[in-house]
């Protein structure tokens, strides 16, 4: 039984679950990029040999987690739970990846922030008692999110130097209440913070006043300090973002230096056409997945804080003159 | 702590939480039909002095959450999670209600089905000790969904008579450790079910497989039979969908007589002009919290079985020939 958090927010698992399986699966442009030796797959072709963008992200989400269940000999009839969420309206992606899962299905929407709100929901079903094994995914695609959040890709718009780019890709993970591989130990679920900002061509410092907020939440609810983390990885800040989340961090009394990482910025080269970096669910789920835990394995890093953001805005809405607010939900990994 | 369900989805809850309090609004023409004694706000303008359909649905779900609260005197900082989803792109309205909302939120979809998927995912949350109290809220616009999924209300499109018409309004609950108030004493999350249906104008019987499913799940996972309830309420399959339902009980042998209801037939009479009956995430909501809490107080029903549905496809997915998957959560009521 896990603690009460009266005033708090950040839970800590008693029965902390493991990470047995997971798989990450990135597109061509991500292939390009600095963490291209993390990734368990690279697609040639993004669009996966399908017609169009949204079958595309689809049939990546359903590969992946195809390949994170087959790697450990899992089959759906072990899962209890399969949470998962995604970009698109409606998440259908999500949603239609669910159809030959056969488990009670849990969407979720967390915009970019997805993939730690389900991972951590996931966590405390199994910590709860209610699961054994829980499978949870997310997917973005830069042809799927462009089209539906600004302009066909055909238009050739300019982009501008704080614009993000939406990763192509997904990730999976199998959280099980044994079994070998990082533990969760503690989940911090994020407020929506909004600040105000309007401009939907720099989400990034939209969402940092969420990061920050989430991440000193944590540390007092936990009593712990930057120090006692290996590893803060935010995401998907990307280089406007990060800026932003420096600034909030040093009013806050915070000195992240280079304890601090943003996957945003990590996934792609300065010199990839990407403006301020990377985004959408995919961004966090597969730099987690594949730099963070494979850089545990090694010796690298022993505990790392995610802290995935999400921007929490439509392409209806912005014309309609709201502000863009933000949500950050955080996860503990240790090894 | 809660059974382990391995091969089931049922969760019976060890310590069932209560509905310390609830509200539901609704519009003009809900408040026309048969259950307009039982909701608590009927709005004379359903655009509530907004300039937008969507900031309308905006502030009816703020005005419900604000009366849920004020009703018990109940104050956010007492409630440890918000757990609230929508219709709409990117779930909006209910990320822009936690702006105003500082706690931690989880944000989901579930199409119409999300009424159930928060309360069952709540009571989980309490039943584990890892809140006191949560809210869960929901909100549904007739403009905002026809003219997000269909068309703009001004073409005036001519409806099929197995349309549905999204009910207007919102309900919100806040689910306790004690207090009084009816219990949620079991939570069925369901699977997604395919029955390869296309037609997006009888989503009722493309939900119908889906909370039949649920339904024999629900009752295999707990040894219970249509007697064990006073009232099972499916929602929002509507006259249509519930023809359907009909038949797929009659073929898992299951006789439910008049023990079924469905919201989306309730909320309506025949002669308003709303094709089969009502749709969207206020439906199901609406009715259990005005309909079924309100009898349930009464002495008419002492425990009930909701069994929200959802349709998961969006204005892309059929245009590219794409079924209509369903989904239906099912939480147990009791006093």
């Amino acid at each position: 039984m896990a603690e009460k958090r009266i005033g708090q927010q950040t839970i800590i698992l008693s029965n902390p679950p493991r990470i047995i399986s997971h798989h990450c699966t990135v597109g061509p442009m991500e292939g390009r990029g600095p963490l291209a030796k993390y990734f368990d797959d690279i697609l040639d072709d993004d669009l996966l040999g399908q017609t169009t963008p949204e079958k595309a992200e689809l049939a990546i989400l359903e590969q992946t987690i195809n390949k994170t269940l087959n790697k450990k000999s899992l089959f759906v009839q072990d899962i209890q739970f399969y949470i998962a969420g995604d970009l698109l309206n409606q998440i259908i992606s999500a949603n239609f990846s669910a159809r030959s899962i056969d488990t009670s299905f849990l969407g979720i929407y967390s915009a970019c922030s997805t993939f730690t709100q389900g991972v951590g929901l996931g966590a405390i079903l199994i910590d709860g008692g209610y699961a054994d094994k829980v499978l949870s995914a997310t997917s973005s695609h830069y042809q799927t999110a462009e089209r539906q959040f600004r302009y066909p890709i055909e238009l050739n718009v300019k982009r501008k130097p704080t614009n993000q780019h939406t990763v192509t890709g997904a990730g999976a993970v199998v959280l099980a209440s044994d079994g070998d591989g990082p533990k969760i130990t503690s989940v911090t679920f994020g407020k929506v913070i909004d600040l105000g900002i309007k401009d939907v061509n720099d989400m990034g410092s939209a969402m940092a006043p969420a990061a920050i907020d989430t991440l000193t939440q944590h540390l007092k609810d936990t009593g712990r300090t930057v120090g006692d983390y290996d590893l803060i990885l935010t995401g998907d800040l990307s280089r406007q973002g990060k800026k932003m989340f420096t600034i909030l961090a040093k009013d806050a009394g915070l000195s992240l230096g280079e304890k601090h990482q943003d996957a945003g910025v990590m996934i792609y080269s300065p010199q990839q056409p990407v403006g301020a970096g990377g985004s959408g669910c995919a961004c966090s789920a597969v730099v987690t997945i594949g730099y963070v835990f494979k850089e545990m394995v090694q010796g690298k890093y022993s505990r790392v804080l995610i802290i995935a953001t999400g921007a929490l805005t439509n392409a209806l809405t912005f014309q309609q003159g709201e502000s863009i607010p933000g949500i950050a939900h955080a996860i503990v990994i240790e090894v």
